[in-house]
């Protein structure tokens, strides 16, 4: 955990004024490029996935389109779930649900094919960054409606200021960072 | 190889009529589900970034969006490799290279972070389907402008009837199915 904290500090770039003027974009594609810095950072993040004696207690990991899908498949890999993804509307071919919601920088939907999880999965939701919660909350209705049960919320980094954790009532959430 | 040839056939599920009336897309999604298939398929396509002693003979892995980004970030972490993504026009952050190419629903431009490859990187392409070769030679493109060497493409499914690589001149490409 310590290494995949001080991986994040070192690689995680500043980039003003993205996607607009006056806002700091968190840039983790200098981590990614770093195998040691990923390698620690998904390892960090499967232990979302694992109880206090180190027993895996998720049945799916689902990443969020589309940087989550970066974090959330080696996960799901690292902890030896299967895998599922959520994605902005119109992009899974097969029988959908879908959720629209409020996300830091306008509105979106999210959807998620209606078989990824089957009743009593037990899921952890991954994704680099958490906002304003609002992808996180959405995804969790999704995969209630699938009958699963969502166990917590692992992300790279957490936008302190815009306390999303509190949009997501008793799930739990670890970050690697507060920024 | 042989158990991730199986996993593609048994789990890769045909969806008719999307993104569009007459065309068959082919799910990945009930594979990467299944944790044993998925770890097939990467530990497959990862042998494509290494000589025939089985030493790894490249710095990056790229993941074309977003599909390629599920199977290219976890090829890269098993290769110890780099990840770096190749995105649709305005979605990374820093300065970037852009190519606008064909592909098999219209046209799209790609853009690559400059400082992602570096002079002398050796790279590996890694995404879901190779269609009509259009993304790969793009990002083959973007790779070498920022003076690396694309040695090979490692895809999931190639579409042979679009005969995608044709496109590619010498560049080695391996696919664990033809469809």
């Amino acid at each position: 955990m310590a290494v995949a904290r001080e991986a994040m500090s070192r690689l995680v770039r500043d980039i003003p004024d993205f996607p607009e003027p006056g806002i700091v974009f968190k840039d983790i594609m200098p981590l990614l490029a770093d195998h040691d810095g990923f390698h620690a950072v998904v390892t960090a993040l499967a232990e979302s996935g694992r109880d206090e004696h180190g027993e895996v207690i998720v049945d799916k990991v689902i990443g969020m389109e589309a940087r989550g899908f970066l974090v959330g498949a080696p996960v799901a890999l690292a902890l030896g779930a299967g895998f599922t993804p959520v994605r902005k509307a119109g992009k899974l071919p097969g029988p959908t649900h879908a959720v629209t919601y409020d996300l830091e920088y306008g509105t979106a939907t999210l959807e998620m094919h209606q078989d990824a999880i089957e009743p009593g999965d037990r899921v952890l939701l991954v994704d680099d960054v958490l906002a304003t919660g609002g992808t996180a909350r959405a995804t969790a209705e999704l995969v209630s409606r699938c009958g699963g049960t969502v166990v917590g919320v692992a992300v790279l980094m957490e936008l302190g200021f815009l306390s999303g954790r509190e949009q997501l009532g008793d799930l739990p959430v670890d970050s690697l960072a507060v920024v």
